[in-house]
């Protein structure tokens, strides 16, 4: 039983009226509020007033204390938060599939950089982004935190999906799509800043320093630095290969994490993407910093990167949240795929079926994910006054049944196909699997389209 | 293109008159055959008469050289073969979920053995394993290989469910729900075999040995024994755990696999299921022996019970196939999910992102898995003259866009969801998603019953 939203929504009036809503959710069979004490409970309500959740509780209290012009009837249906994407680069569904099964560096500099080369522009990341929107709401994703190029193009695909966003203008000294160099790369992280659209409540900007072995100490630190003059997450790959810090160490004499430490770019308001290779000093840093990480299990796995150490993370406090990493490498943005992976990913490795749980790895896919993007008080759970940032799971069907558990079910059974209804910040935005806000046909149409110019589609020829 | 199809089915006829056939497939975007040299190829289409595939080839050839009652346009979808489910119990689904992450032994002897001492019966032996026909059905699955006990009853629920199925009863030499010891486990085998209805081209009996571990050497000769005369499979679980391979190296100086060989029971007729912890010699034993394997990566993950040698059974030669093991302890039926676990698994473990290639990793959930059935004449692959086992994916959906190449999209990108039609044996058993074989909601419904009759729901406690 959830004990506290209805007392914190203060809707408890012994022979007052029926408080207004816009919408009254009812008889959900569970729902399973991801709040801080991971509470569950059957036969629950919810009231949506604006943007924000009015009431979570029993479904007869919400029925009886609320009137709403639009009530939905829930049966057979759990209801969660809506599930929080902390790493991805939403343009590149357009390199989905585009070659697997090759070495990391052949891939990126054959494949991957070669195609980025000949069509990243603000077309193809509008259509990229928007497309992967459509495939992270109807697979019950709320909100997402990115990285990519002419990210401007980005922020306008999230502002027409509905979907709440943390949307990070990438930043090299090296070549970009974008950017030519340390100058213009300082000059692009600045004109992305200022010109960010400031009345959407759903849209954040961040900067991403692409890692500590593309960006000069010098650049990391300018970036950090403008990051916190404008309150806005920092995001970085950090530590994701043993090759990365075989040449950090070499180069610097410095881990790479302690070297990010060591520059002093470390705190709550960055985001350390990957993180599989640290030594207990540097996880010892990254919880003492108060930095979160975005485990990224698939994306780590299918490049051979190696298996983050979640469990010591977790154990040492820190916050990490799940992410699906780019579609060209994973090759999908789905976050129950990644909650079931990650369980079983270092369940083997560790050689315990215990570690990494279904409650442990269900909160890094939402309250943990939140927190680590840093917008935990409005995301991520269920209560009372936060953002309406919800996720509807239709439990009638057959892999589904029986259900003895609702957050095993969610971690280890449902699928994003399961998914049928979400609203983001209030607003509905698939209604029985179909997204409201997206022409979908139309953003696949341009995807394809790209991915012809990309090559290796219609005769050109991909390595 | 796929050359050899239309010349195998004897159709090009010059001149002739159209051949009828019973089903004619048309403008498949793709068609993903699985044959032996893995081709596939677009604007496919395939003819069905009766139980078989007539042809498979150029669309256009397929029009101009077949007549049909019912005709399919499949602009926007994939045909593959069916998928073949090389390991599963499949009445377990009555147990899903039923409780996680703990330790095998206590999972084991605290909640499941409990369980079925409660309720396993015919009753529930039906209608779990008819739940989970649907389950695999709706996911692509048109053969599985199962055991149990009351396995009468599994063997009812794929006759009704249309499905192929390799039905094995289970063999202990301890107590179990259907039999007391090893007097009572050679009879219970034997009335099984000997009654096995013999007219169901699509099912065929088998007899399974739970292990080495709780059946004696005596038991497990007689059964292969057994199995040999009647020429039907031999499973056995065999090398699951770090555990018992120590003991077993301690009790009989053998290690597991290397024990069966000396009992005289790998054959190409043997199933072993599992074979996580091998040695070198080991592999070349069952190399050897042309014995089969059954991978079964998301239970050995969830389980912790290790990471098989993969790569080197297929670089060995062995016949590996992929498996879902039961639901209770994976959760899941999902054949699609299996490929990609065990293709990102494996890149992993061995810290090398090109082993176990899309290409590989669909094979061994189709055409190798039911070569380690030994049902590859039949089964596995689309090919003219082999039983009509297919399954066709909508392709047309967001996380599927744009496809650059077909077979990487079935292991990284596809969902059981994508699938919208499945045929068995001829017969049309899944139509845009929905199980025509299957009252799937009555299933559901008996299900739950017997779930809640096991414990753990409404009220019943379970450890």
């Amino acid at each position: 039983m959830c004990e506290s939203s209805l007392e914190k929504s203060g809707s408890e009036f012994p022979g007052g009226h029926p408080r207004r809503a816009d919408w009254v959710l009812l008889n959900a069979e569970w729902i399973v509020t991801c709040d801080s004490k991971m509470q569950s409970f059957s036969s629950g309500g919810m009231a949506i007033t604006g943007d924000t959740i009015s009431a979570v509780g029993p479904s007869h209290l919400i029925a009886s204390q609320f009137t709403a012009q639009r009530t939905l009837d829930l049966k057979g249906c759990m209801i969660i938060p809506g599930l929080v994407n902390t790493h991805t680069h939403a343009a590149m569904s357009v390199f989905r599939g585009m070659k697997d099964d090759l070495p990391l560096q052949r891939w990126l500099f054959e494949v991957i950089f070669p195609a980025e080369r000949r069509i990243a522009d603000p077309d193809m990341v509008y259509w990229g982004t928007l497309l992967s929107c459509a495939e992270m709401l109807t697979g019950g994703i709320t909100t997402f935190c990115d990285g990519y190029f002419f990210e401007e193009a980005a922020v306008r695909a999230a502002m027409d999906s509905g979907m709440r966003a943390v949307l990070g203008q990438g930043i090299l000294d090296t070549a970009a799509p974008d950017q030519d160099g340390e100058e213009q790369s300082r000059d692009r992280a600045a004109a992305f800043i200022e010109s960010f659209p400031g009345n959407i409540g759903r849209l954040r900007p961040s900067l991403f320093c692409h890692s500590p072995y593309t960006c000069s100490a010098g650049t990391l630190q300018w970036v950090k630095a403008f990051c916190r003059k404008h309150r806005v997450l920092y995001q970085v790959h950090v530590a994701e290969t043993a090759i990365e810090v075989a040449e950090s160490t070499a180069l610097h004499g410095l881990r790479p994490v302690a070297r990010l430490d060591e520059l002093g770019v470390l705190d709550t308001g960055t985001l350390c993407v990957h993180a599989v290779w640290l030594d207990q000093e540097e996880i010892r840093i990254l919880a003492r910093r108060g930095a979160g990480v975005s485990h990224n299990a698939e994306s780590n796995m299918k490049l051979a990167s190696g298996v983050a150490p979640i469990p010591d993370l977790l154990s040492s406090g820190v916050t990490v949240g799940l992410g699906t990493d780019s579609c060209a490498g994973n090759n999908n943005l789905d976050l129950f795929s990644e909650m079931d992976k990650a369980a079983k990913l270092h369940k083997v490795f560790r050689k315990d079926p215990v570690v990494c749980g279904a409650s442990q790895v269900l909160r890094m896919a939402t309250l943990d994910g939140a927190r680590a993007l840093g917008w935990h008080d409005d995301t991520g759970s269920l209560e009372a006054g936060k953002k309406a940032d919800l996720t509807i799971i239709d439990i009638e069907r057959p892999h589904l049944a029986p259900l003895y558990d609702p957050v095993s079910h969610l971690v280890y059974a449902v699928k994003a196909s399961d998914v049928r209804h979400v609203w983001v910040d209030g607003v509905q935005v698939v209604s029985d699997g179909r997204v409201l806000t997206i022409d979908v046909p139309s953003a696949m149409k341009e995807v394809k389209r790209l991915a012809r110019k990309a090559g290796g589609l219609d005769g050109t020829s991909i390595p």
